[in-house]
């Protein structure tokens, strides 16, 4: 079968074996927000029309292409939910010379009733599930713009909560007055990513806390070139503080751009918390299960 | 005397009697951000240069003129600080046919050894002590771009924590994913308001509770009329927990522009804590108060 990754910014097709082994795989800038309306049969066939033609006619979509905003939506499924919930709710795409599937979403509730969603993140969790493990109780953090914190029980996605944490250090170094306090073209700085991380545990609250970076920086005690790295410190501080205080089950196990996971490691350690960092690229490998639980009619 | 509050991107001109009346009042679109290098001198000329003309001799400024990008730097004066305090901290600016005076800063460290800083807010502060009364602690709210919660303490500024609440709305409001879930020309909703509020004494910390926006909006739960008024109110929320935390002694007094206040004494009363609001136009009493302290040799 084939297996697209289908994002906001980018396209990850992979032509597949029956056990998940990536025979080919290619990635284009082909993201949903190039493709005009009425675009995707089209961007389709012109990232994996080759593999169509020769003899592939099995097509298995993931990622915002599932979205309002992509081909068609595909609504999202309660969890908990493993491989077979996911497969059994992918939903069919009409195209011609191939069968195409596309992923759902998962959506939870946290305790006090408010709706959590995600897409694309339950293909690469489905496919980090072997390196994982057995344990009956399992959380996985999926460091990015908007970070995922997922617990796993038995196989299955039990529930999530998504931070914003990655965006709102991307908002605030560049639209706010802590822009002026630093260089955001400077390495990262380990030293001032801990200190921001120590600060995250003290009292005060992160608005609080924010002020502070202003502060430390025309107080001379926080040169430019840390300024990022701190405040980095700071909001991954509050979110694991948070991740933490909402609870976890040891090892945390981490998938991400290995910079970042670099960051959330540390943060981990500081907290006296054991982690295992896990390969990132876990989409194919989830594309094809979830793709081995339909069966021939079910395409 | 004449005083002037001379701030970023506005300046407030008041002609005083010894008792701190006001004569006479000015406000101009005229803030430092608008006076070029070396303009100053003239700048306050145009401003009030026909009541020095007329005898006034004394200038006392405050507000961010003091500041590293203003007429020349006040260096911060340190916690506790009252009336007289401040006055003797202030420095002179040459001046050819007045005698100009600058207002300091204040700063304070928090528990942990953080810097804190104000600059105009000191004035205001003052300016606001007879109204607040002659309990031996009190604690001032003062709502805005970088709210500030104040501790005064036998009638002096004890210490304080700014929060970067109002910035971070406008940041998260205009740069983030939120963007997209709010109409930001909609009414206030309190309602939406409330929810936020409710939002932000739950558990997840604010990261978390930021996803829950952009969320609530997909899901259909949080119309964009009312995304706004939920973020402030989960904004404000998190900021008034945290400084309830860091331990307040009620009432608590707020001064600001009125639409701000209200929503802050709205959260206040959702946790249950007294509250009494106070005009805000103190700066003229505070730099007259300020200004009386000064004998006619410290000028």
């Amino acid at each position: 079968m084939i297996g697209v990754d289908w994002g906001t910014s980018s396209l990850r097709a992979y032509r597949l074996a029956p056990d998940g082994t990536v025979r080919e795989r290619r990635e284009a800038e082909r993201g949903i927000m190039t493709v005009p309306p009425g675009g995707f049969p089209a961007a389709l066939r012109e990232a994996v029309g080759d593999w169509i033609a020769a003899g592939e006619d099995r097509v298995l979509l993931c990622g915002m292409v599932g979205s309002r905003q992509g081909w068609v939506e595909a609504p999202y499924l309660a969890c908990p939910a493993g491989a077979a919930e996911i497969a059994g709710a992918t939903i069919r795409v009409p195209f011609e010379g191939a069968r195409v599937r596309l992923v759902p979403g998962l959506t939870t509730c946290d305790p006090a009733g408010v709706p959590e969603v995600m897409r694309g993140e339950e293909t690469k969790i489905i496919g980090l599930l072997g390196a994982i493990g057995e344990a009956p109780e399992a959380t996985l953090c999926l460091p990015g713009t908007h970070c995922k914190w997922v617990r796993i029980r038995e196989g299955r996605v039990a529930g999530f909560a998504p931070y914003m944490t990655g965006q709102v250090l991307a908002a605030l170094s560049a639209h706010t007055i802590l822009a002026r306090t630093m260089d955001t073209e400077a390495p990262p700085h380990a030293g001032a990513f801990d200190r921001g991380m120590a600060r995250a545990r003290q009292k005060g609250g992160l608005l609080h806390h924010l002020f502070g970076v202003r502060t430390q920086a025309l107080m001379g005690e926080l040169p430019p070139e840390q300024g990022e790295s701190y405040l980095s410190g700071l909001l991954i501080g509050h979110e694991v503080a948070a991740a933490l205080e909402a609870g976890v089950a040891p090892p945390i196990h981490l998938a991400g751009t290995e910079s970042l996971v670099a960051l959330y490691a540390r943060a981990l350690g500081a907290f006296g918390i054991p982690h295992r960092i896990h390969d990132p690229d876990a989409a194919a490998l989830g594309l094809a299960l979830i793709g081995g639980c339909l069966g021939d009619t079910d395409w």
